[in-house]
């Protein structure tokens, strides 16, 4: 797990997506459907960039994810995205697919690049058509607007937010080549996160200099352990996206190979995306705690993997955390219908948080555990399951967060 | 959907499990877990049967999973089912199965029938050994106050209800060769109902002569278009376990090939176990409605299940159930990420009640329903979406219910 160290080689700093040179952002209250609070948010920058991008795995996708794949796969450069909240372009036809090259329209026009360089992302409802005319109005003023500051950055990641409580942002700094590398993100997820390829709205920046290819495999590779080993509630949206734009202002020799820069680069990623993931979990529709679940000593990365998943995933599971309530035998029958091949009397169960650590499950039974101490560790803002397979060497972890009534609530009635 | 017409060769009828001929049950408070309520019911037929039986796909199985299925592949015959409710008996290692040993042992001595015809189920708290002293109490009470009522089936069917809100029985009578043959059952199941193979504990009694081969069959098929289409919470129990006992006594000439006798029995067996499938997901845990998903027009019937068991199972869709919420975005989401392949843009949405049937969703995008219209059919305490594939002549239907703020309640401290 690299997200548990802060790499010596890694400075974790202030800000988000304009935390690198050259990257600038805005937003502004377009009243696309929320009243009194932005809703429409812009990443720039001064110079075209590298993009790279992963796309939700859902059939249906929304318009934006369409519009954004074939910037990423067929545009030379990528240099500002216009996110808007409150609507999801998704499930709105063709229809909704012109709304996303009016979109890259406007941007172009304000400012002064080329539509194909423009990346659309969208999040809220599905079946909506967008008020084309205020995302319009909405992007002259961002682009009137736009600033390096990282409260522009700070702001940005605010407007992205739908039913999310708080924003999501973080930035490191790394050396390359002799220059400081600065790589930083924003993202939004609350609820319909299960993430498949990738998940929710997300944005890097970096002023590294790299190859597409590259920057697109570093990528590609990373959001297998990080955001796709999130869940909130096992729905995959319409519109998961993640992209990474690269303007290569730091001054860097272009990395075009996997070498110790390379290395240095998807590490730095790796605490990027893993921050972000959790902090989605962590921010899940109604949660109380960020629920971690770490498998070690598996036979394979793959066994590990889905039987963490398969934990943070269970409706049960997640219930008994929201209760602070050590029911175990939840836990282990999501690894028992998981898919997975394990033998259960070999496996160790702990619980962790802050307030300590016990063992509650081994060698086929409950051990004799203190229900009071692991309700005290259960009640902690972030809870682990650990479970030990004393069956090899590989390890994976999975974030969500527990079941609570607000989940429901928020839920029930998204719409009005 | 057989079960939507109650077919002209089949009669349904009071009772449960002591309808068909030769049947007896009895329940008691045995003081289990449960205080003031009966805790404990037995199955018996006064001839030995043939058994047949599906379990859970978890690999994590309770002991008492372990033993029955023994006792149906290895075993002649079967004469009695022993049920627990409050503790399931999973996870409890070597001494839960020694109990499994010692709980047949008790019924073969009080009932006066061979060990390895006994059969035995629990539901309940994983983890917790039985008290299995009182379970030998309870045996002995049971056997002495068997009955071959219907009143004697209905209180074996209360007495193994876990978070279950009323009690779940069905009886049928068919003609076969001449002589009149009654097919019964109940079942318990409200949490933990994601089945794979089968599900929950289901009991199906029948005085029908059949060959264990055919019998084995019959069941294992019906189940696939039934209980495993049931899902309310996604996690797949340790202890699912439906079995059907079949003593012969309505005095048909034993079927033992596929004839129409056979397609008779396995009619009747549909309708009794989609009607317990359906009892279940509409007394799924904190519960206000059932959700029915029907998928028709499907390419194949593997499509169209999937389909159905995804938007049943998306806990989106199921809390805009809950808020009689027609955000029909979810439901096409939810289908995108089934895993089946189809084109987003041809398939036609309805919502569907007593109340009325409307269309939402065409070409692609939104029609234009009335959103009061939409409510009024939501706020039923029986819900169908219809899913039109347009593409074939497959269809397969899928049961869950809404997700409530009594759900979270109910599992974030089950134990206590």
């Amino acid at each position: 797990m690299h997200n548990e160290k802060e790499n010596k080689d890694m400075k974790i700093i202030t800000g988000g997506v304009t935390a690198a040179k050259g990257f600038e952002a805005a937003s502004t209250e377009a009243g696309i459907k929320y009243k009194n609070r932005s809703d429409m948010a812009l990443v720039f920058s001064q110079v075209p960039c590298i993009v790279a991008g992963t796309f939700t795995g859902n059939i249906v996708k929304a318009a934006c994810v369409l519009w954004d794949k074939e910037v990423v796969e067929h545009s030379a450069f990528g240099q500002a995205v216009v996110v808007n909240s409150g609507i999801a372009n998704a499930c709105t036809g063709k229809q909704g697919y012109n709304y996303c090259n009016q979109t890259a329209e406007a941007a172009a026009k304000y400012l002064n690049i080329p539509e194909e360089s423009v990346l659309v992302a969208s999040t809220g409802v599905i079946g909506m058509q967008l008020p084309i005319d205020k995302i319009v109005e909405g992007i002259e003023k961002l682009s009137a607007g736009k600033e390096s500051t990282l409260e522009a950055g700070t702001r940005a990641a605010e407007a992205i937010m739908t039913t999310d409580t708080v924003s999501k942002q973080v930035a490191v700094e790394i050396e390359i080549d002799g220059k400081t590398v600065t790589i930083g993100g924003m993202c939004k997820g609350s609820g319909m996160i299960h993430p498949n390829m990738c998940t929710m709205l997300g944005f890097i920046t970096t002023d590294l200099s790299i190859s597409k290819e590259l920057l697109q495999e570093a990528l590609r590779e990373d959001v297998k352990d990080t955001f796709n080993m999130v869940s909130i509630d096992g729905d995959t949206s319409t519109n998961d996206t993640l992209l990474i734009l690269a303007n290569g202002l730091a001054g860097n020799s272009t990395i075009t190979e996997k070498n110790e820069d390379y290395r240095k680069f998807v590490e730095a990623l790796n605490y990027i995306d893993t921050t972000l993931a959790k902090k989605m979990a962590g921010d899940g529709e109604g949660a109380t705690a960020l629920f971690e679940t770490k498998v070690i000593n598996a036979e394979s990365k793959e066994q590990a993997k889905i039987l963490a998943k398969s934990v943070i995933c269970s409706s049960l599971t997640k219930a008994a955390i929201f209760g602070h309530d050590a029911n175990w035998g939840r836990i282990l029958c999501a690894m028992g219908y998981s898919g997975a091949q394990f033998d259960p009397e070999k496996v160790e169960l702990f619980f962790e948080s802050k307030s300590g650590r016990i063992q509650i499950y081994k060698d086929g039974v409950a051990t004799d555990y203190s229900e009071e101490e692991a309700t005290r560790i259960l009640s902690d803002p972030e809870v682990t399951v650990l479970v030990d397979m004393k069956s090899g060497d590989q390890q994976a972890a999975a974030w969500g967060c527990d079941l609570s009534y607000d989940y429901v609530k928020i839920n029930a009635d998204y719409r009005s």
